[in-house]
This record gives C-alpha cells, sequence and structure tokens, in this order.
C-alpha cells in the first residue's frame, strides 16, 4: 500500500496500484522536484468561533491601507465587497476599537483608512509571523533536510 | 458603513445597516465575548504545490502512530481511507525515505507505523510550532491586549 518509490521521473515509470488516478498535488510533488521548498507560519487568533485576525484579514487591512477604499482592496484580494465587509466588521467587533475608519466627504468622496490599532494590529502580526519563523527555524531546517 | 459599535448585548440591539444578515462568526464574536482568545501558528512546509507536512498530515502520522493502522486513523481523524492514502502517499513522496511503512504477515496481519523519519518529522513539526508561539508571544500578547 505504502511504497517506496523516487520521486520525479522514476515515479511516473513505476507500477501504481490504487488509487490509480494521481492528483494534481502529486503530479506537482514529481515534477517540482527541484522546487525549493517553503516553510510557512499562518497566525490565527481566535475569540470563540471568530477569527480575530489572520491571514486573510491582514492582507485585507494592508490592502485597505495600500487602496484607501473597501472596494479597491476587495478587489485587488479578488473577494467580493460584502465578503470584505463583513471580514472589517468582525474585527471591528473583536478589537477594542475599530480597525478601519471610514472619513466622508472631500471633494473625491470618502475613504477608508486604518486606525492607529488598525496599522498596530497589521504591524505586530506581520511580526509575530517573523519571529514564529525565526523561533521554529532548527526546527524547520531540520525538516527541510529531510526532504528529497 | 464601518460602525463603532459594542460587542455584546448592545451590538444585537444597534440599528443594522447592510448587509442585514448577521453571520455565525459574528453572532459568535458577539455571543464570546468572554471566551477565552486562542493564538495558533499553523505550519506548513511546502514543495511546489504540495504540502510536504501540515497540520492534516502530522494530525494524521499521530493517529497511525496511536492505532497502527490507517484505515482506523482515516477513521478517527473522519477522512476517508482514500484521502488518507493520498495524504501518506504525497509524504512519501516529498521526503528522503517514507514517512509511514507496512509490516505484512503475523497473526493479526500487517501494521501500519511511523518510520523513524516519520517520527522525526512529527516531533520536529511540533516542536516547532511551540517554538513559533514562543517566539511569536511578544506580539501575540500585544494583539491580545487589544481584543475586547
Amino acid at each position: 500500500m505504502v511504497r517506496d518509490y523516487n520521486c520525479g521521473s522514476e515515479a511516473e515509470a513505476a507500477p501504481r496500484t490504487t488509487p490509480d488516478r494521481v492528483t494534481r498535488s502529486q503530479q506537482s510533488a514529481m515534477s517540482s522536484k527541484r522546487s525549493k521548498p517553503e516553510v510557512r507560519f499562518r497566525l490565527r487568533i481566535t475569540k470563540g468561533d471568530a477569527i480575530a485576525i489572520g491571514p486573510g484579514k491582514t492582507d485585507l487591512l494592508e490592502a485597505i491601507a495600500k487602496t484607501g477604499s473597501l472596494t479597491s482592496a476587495a478587489k485587488a484580494l479578488g473577494m467580493s465587497y460584502r465578503r470584505a465587509w463583513l471580514l472589517v466588521d468582525t474585527m471591528n467587533q473583536c478589537f477594542r476599537e475599530p480597525v478601519v475608519t471610514t472619513t466622508s466627504g472631500g471633494a473625491r468622496g470618502g475613504s477608508t483608512v486604518l486606525t492607529e490599532l488598525g496599522l498596530e494590529v497589521v504591524r505586530r502580526y506581520r511580526h509575530a509571523e517573523s519571529a514564529a519563523l525565526s523561533g521554529g527555524k532548527r526546527d524547520t531546517d531540520a525538516i527541510l533536510g529531510l526532504l528529497r
């Protein structure tokens, strides 16, 4: 059932038993023999069933900071305005103060910006990710050394 | 659009604009005001599109180690045998040596066990997760302090 065959061209030539279908990720594992492995820690802080902050929400906050608009940020991330709005709304409920605020009026209409708290959450989140990578490096390097 | 309203009972009484529907995660964010927040780093090591090791695969390896059977491990995790088999197969292709091996024969038939390499991957993976938590603690504590 579990066989010891080589990755790469030999694997494709090797007789396959069940299941016959080769998945996309398996094909990729075979074809990307020399592709550089990647280590990633994804941080999520949950409160009950709600994700207060995670990778998607952080990407959204950064996109809002960059574009000054929830509509543009949603578009840049390929998500619906409604979904972006719900993510922001959940964050605004989970944190002590809103992470995002809307300035109305002005010549070109209102814009959406991160609050001080929103900026701090993003900064801390990205820093926590880097610190996690550093913290786990000894073990993740050891795992990388066990890959083909 | 983005409003500054309180979490908890006030939030539910507050007038809501678009969108009207309150999602499960939002209800949860409101109702679980005092539930303890959780910080989690999920580690994934990818090679091309394949995940060499991640949370699901590590859980599976641990379940195999515990049960001595791929069938039992799959059942314990609520996944199909086929899916468990594919996850093991991907790992066996990504690592230098198989993470799992099957001993055939014997009075009660064969059993599935982790190889030395499989055991090391699990140990390193769990240790990397703990080290990541420690490494990121200063920043995640700061974020926790910003939650309601």
